[in-house]
């Protein structure tokens, strides 16, 4: 089994083009990951993910322990066989669904030292995650790479509560780590292990937060807390700005829950290596698909009998046999070919738009092609 | 472009081996034919269904003509330019769903020698289906086999009830015929038109309806009423069996609405050539599968930790490629591509099942193929 490895190849200002090596194969970066919450990309088979571009996808812990849980996981012989799909996989810890659930669903989350108990989002029953057991979950799941556990208080939290955040996930890794480091070479070859950056929009923190994570041999680091860096987009971007520059430029970097098409294109710039995001499949379920133009609503009444593709330069499945005027039949009718079609459109157009961008960067045109895109593509 | 014909190429007892010529291809019989009520057969691609072995799937003209409605259709260049389907295509006439939406939704229905005014099942909305409109309408879709509006009542109603029902279906036959026998050939050419055989569970009446009919140069023969003819499987079988012997042997004939496996063997035996059911796409959507062994419901929790495929028979992309325990996970957590992984197995395992009977056909081995069918299966 081949190891974990990261080569930047080449840069374009601060964009970077890069690729990772996993055991399960080569990702190309910049790469955009689609989300796979509970073993299965909503709405897609893996075939329809590769024909998509998919290089790598993404799991989630929380979700995989609570349903099937780890018991089938493990006896399945990993996520990769349990879903069909033998290509890369990333998974997140289940820090950021433990908080962000409880709060959705106002249960109280019980933050300790040594862990963090929660109730199920599905029936409230109780649980308690570690650091050492997410590790040990993702082992079982057999993620090529691993997520520790952290603690992503949300956006309106105070400066000293994101302080404390900062503490507890200083502490909780400092016991993944331990615990991953001191398994057997063989339990953890080719299972990866980032560190996740977290200090929401304080740059104090930010730095805090990264140089006590520094010290450890990690693979790669994980940006935290952006995606939900309060409600603008500039303080969106402060946070990203604050943490780029502390990252080595020898390990990927990724940014996680970032995922609309501008968004991707300002990461880039910035350096970011890594991008996932439930936009694709949530967003096309619902019926609203991005264009080189912007994005479209497909229940708009305009389209219903607009006979062209939902976008006429995508090379994707659905833009290939497809009108405008069908898949919003579809969508209006709520039929699952619907949002089968309007997800495999959105991802293909953001992983075409990543694969766009590393030409780009090998090209040395990064900036113009960014302009060009963002000049046609009006953000709404 | 071709015209319709049938060939009947061999006979097992009452069995039949047969092949119908579309412009759009050509269909083996006994055949299966998926339903895509609303111009998509739910959760599948066209891709998928051909992959699966379909031949020929089955629009609902009550549907389309509600949506996305005929302008759309006839806009986008028929139904199977809009559903990206390039092989035939079956419409039901809408009168089945007149009737069984109306009683569904306690709204009234009209009868009248002209035609029926019903409300949508959608919106409430008034409309009108004349015998000519539902011709005209199926033309627009480019239907490769039509069927005229017929008067289906309920399994409860009154043998005198029944008997009006097949007056009105007859007398609306006579309207669709002459409007469409009166159009210019090349608007007919290659829209095959069969006939409605009602008359709910009493041979008399089955008898008067088949006689009305049989007036006409019919390219096909359609027995209605008998998916829905009283709770009993024996009753469906007695009007099934006064039904048959009346149809003439050059001629197919098509049995609406049954879809159960071990109803395609009885249908079969007795010499049905076509078969429509929403059975294997509905069971599949909400998590029952078909196995050599019987039906089996993938919420069942013995499930969760099954690692063989639905049936260790079966060549679907399903069972080639995922285990029970995963698909049973996919359903219960309402993913949408449990619904898919069931519904392809399912419509392979009818596929499967009439391609084998037609084999058996073929060697003259019917009886034991049934039989040994029928064995390994079990009935719930």
């Amino acid at each position: 089994m081949e190891k974990f490895s990261f080569e930047l190849i080449t840069t374009d200002g601060r964009a970077r083009r890069g690729r990772i090596t996993t055991p399960h194969g080569i990702v190309e970066t910049p790469v955009f990951m689609p989300v796979g919450t509970a073993g299965t990309v909503k709405a897609t088979t893996p075939e329809e993910l590769i024909a998509a571009g998919t290089e790598i996808i993404l799991g989630n812990t929380y979700h995989l322990y609570l349903r099937p849980g780890m018991e089938v996981i493990e006896r399945a012989g990993g996520l990769h066989k349990f879903m069909h799909w033998d290509k890369p996989i990333l998974t997140d810890s289940g820090g950021y669904q433990v908080f962000s659930l409880a709060q959705a669903k106002n249960s109280l989350v019980k933050i300790k030292e040594d862990g963090v108990e929660f109730r199920s989002y599905k029936d409230g029953s109780k649980h308690m995650f570690t650091p050492e057991d997410v590790i040990k979950y993702q082992l079982t799941i057999g993620s090529d790479i691993m997520m520790p556990l952290d603690y992503c208080p949300s956006a309106e939290a105070s400066h000293d509560e994101i302080e404390k955040a900062v503490d507890i996930t200083s502490k909780w890794f400092k016991k993944a780590w331990g615990y991953y480091a001191d398994l057997p070479v063989e339990e953890t070859e080719g299972h990866a292990l980032f560190a996740i950056v977290q200090g929401g929009i304080h740059a104090d923190l930010r730095q805090k937060s990264f140089s006590e994570l520094s010290e450890y041999p990690v693979a790669g680091f994980s940006i935290g807390g952006v995606a939900n860096a309060g409600e603008s987009k500039e303080k969106q971007l402060a946070a990203l700005e604050s943490t780029l520059p502390l990252l080595p430029s020898n390990k990927p970097r990724y940014l996680m829950g970032v995922g609309e098409p501008e968004d991707l294109l300002i990461g880039i710039e910035r350096g970011v290596d890594m991008f996932d995001c439930v936009t694709p499949t949530r967003l096309g379920r619902h019926g609203s698909v991005w264009t080189r133009k912007g994005k479209i609503n497909l229940h708009n009444a305009e389209l219903k009998n607009d006979f062209t593709p939902i976008d006429s330069t995508c090379d994707c499945y659905t833009c290939q046999n497809y009108s405008r005027a069908y898949v919003a039949h579809l969508i209006r009718e709520d039929e699952i070919l619907g949002a089968r079609l309007a997800t495999l459109h959105n991802l293909r157009f953001l992983i075409h738009l990543v694969t766009d961008a590393r030409e780009a960067i090998e090209k040395g045109t990064f900036l113009s092609y960014k302009d060009s895109f963002l000049k046609e593509y009006k953000v709404k």
